[in-house]
């Protein structure tokens, strides 16, 4: 929790639903020495106090009544500059206000999960996997990537999600060559290599996964060669977490394996990045990531290679360190998916 | 567009889509004295070169290359304060780069929509319009708020939108007395007052609508009584504005017409805002909006009267000025809409 000793200002939507448990835009939340109160406007003010634990107070006002509380206090105010825009640390200081980072103590403070948000994480993963599933039983050929980007995240919807934790990502042959390739209507032809990146959003919590399939009976022995390698990569990482390793160290146990294949200047992009309120928040896994990890952090695990104008294969779980190992959040196979083209 | 004379960083997802017509995170786009470079990472690089217009150049490189280009020009840079965070002011400054705010100068630009822009702004009216009436073939009592959203937003995607431009509301009964309800696992009765809140995009422009409709047969009074005082605010409003009408007169003609009926109290939001890129942009039209609507302007019509713990009618639609007169993008009816609850 932030200090009781210290008067902050927390802006950032994601942030704040971290500490209130109530995510929305346009929200003041002040911390001001231990009392915590929720700035909102009347547009969301009566569903905020009905949902505010005990120990929270909503106070009806907007940016306006939460700076006039600050200007009051006349003391240092802790924001967080990440999330902090030049025009709000102008309109602050006008007040006479100064500012002070706690970026680093809240980063630190997300990067450890709670038993309550591995439980919601571990359920936005189990929703995104069986929505994955539901998926594979009504894709077919002449269904466009946007067909089945739409499929998908009704079924998230269906099973509890209360939207995607970040743009779906459906791509269908050679798309699947472009890391973030943007969904399309692109259409599904026999023997096509899919790959789909995909997550949901549960109680403000993000999955994250991925999975390269194959839509026939004919795959390429290329294919076949560069989805074994990736397959390696990823498990090779896996099995290689250990208590308090180096970022680098993670990212680096992929790269080789794929640099041993044949395939390292393909892999494009780092290995991992954390997972939390934010889609994408620290430790970084990538060749110039810092820190270690250690238990309680939760991250994914995606190494990928693209073969422009051919295809990508990417494979993709949340993991979360327990017990000084990587334990995966997923229960859908790694190995490679064949579906009938029929 | 922005001056020829100057040294730019743009780095907003939307005005990076505003100016270059490929949106995405993680651009960096510096506008060099007329000359256009889109930096992006390998993730995205070779999708951007490929749909970037000829007077653009797609630099493969990420934030240190953009910040290395421009510190090697030693000149002042222009960033819009809104959009720049106080860490990344620190790394720009830490470099020696002098900032200077091109806020203003970016929202006037995008205040005055081009035909181009038009099109697009209709094209997202129309299939968020037609997404809703083929909605309103498939409710039925029994199905949840989520689940007539996602049939909604699927439709949207269907329909050759890219995706929602903000979250859909669906509120059933008391719920629509929230103007801005989360969206959940309510149940559809007979006999309810619905709202829907929703809006698309389309190459990556916004479209904004709501519309209150009665699922039975039996309406009360006082809910015919409040959706008429609504429509009411709603016509007087379009039928009153015209060129140079200042922002607060636009928002006062509602707000008095809902006092004479005597719900100017639960009238608790502002009339509307502008629409483009960004669901909520210049104009403000509310009792402190500054400025005038003039021609090429594009903003929402929103009156709303909400009774806590009843219901809430609020009546939407994105219009646009043309020879000095509001223009509607939608054909949808706004007179009360009964859907029979068989």
């Amino acid at each position: 929790m932030l200090k009781n000793d210290r008067l902050y200002l927390i802006t950032d939507e994601k942030q704040v639903g971290y500490l209130s448990g109530y995510r929305t835009a346009d929200a003041y939340v002040v911390f001001d020495h231990g009392k915590k109160l929720f700035f909102i406007d009347s547009r969301y003010f009566y569903a905020v106090r009905k949902r505010l634990s005990k120990d929270w107070e909503a106070v009806l006002g907007s940016v306006r009544e939460a700076i006039d509380y600050i200007a009051e206090r006349r003391e240092k105010l802790f924001v967080d500059f990440d999330y902090t825009t030049l025009t709000f640390a102008d309109k602050l200081r006008s007040r006479g206000i100064e500012l002070s980072d706690c970026g680093a103590e809240l980063k630190e403070m997300m990067l450890y999960k709670s038993e309550e948000e591995i439980k919601n994480l571990q359920k936005a993963c189990t929703i995104a996997e069986k929505a994955f599933k539901n998926t594979l039983k009504i894709i077919k050929a002449g269904m466009t990537e946007l067909e089945v980007a739409t499929y998908l995240e009704g079924q998230f919807k269906a099973l509890g999600a209360s939207g995607t934790s970040f743009e779906t990502i459906v791509a269908f042959g050679a798309n699947s060559a472009v890391p973030h390739h943007q969904t399309g209507n692109a259409v599904l032809k026999p023997e096509t290599v899919v790959l789909m990146d995909f997550g949901c959003l549960y109680k403000g919590y993000c999955s994250d996964m991925t999975r390269t399939f194959y839509f026939g009976s004919k795959p390429s022995k290329e294919f076949l060669k560069v989805y074994d390698s990736v397959l390696r990569a990823h498990e090779a990482t896996y099995d290689g977490i250990y208590e308090g390793i180096p970022c680098v160290e993670v990212d680096k146990i992929a790269r080789d394996v794929l640099t041993e294949c044949g395939y390292g200047k393909f892999f494009t992009h780092s290995l991992g990045h954390g997972v939390g309120v934010n889609i994408h928040e620290a430790p970084s896994l990538s060749p110039k990531g810092t820190g270690e990890v250690h238990s309680g952090m939760v991250h994914s695990i995606e190494p990928g290679v693209y073969l422009d104008g051919k295809f990508g294969v990417r494979i993709e779980d949340t993991v979360y360190m327990k017990d000084g190992k990587a334990q995966t959040f997923m229960k859908v196979t790694k190995k490679l998916i064949r579906i009938k083209a029929e």
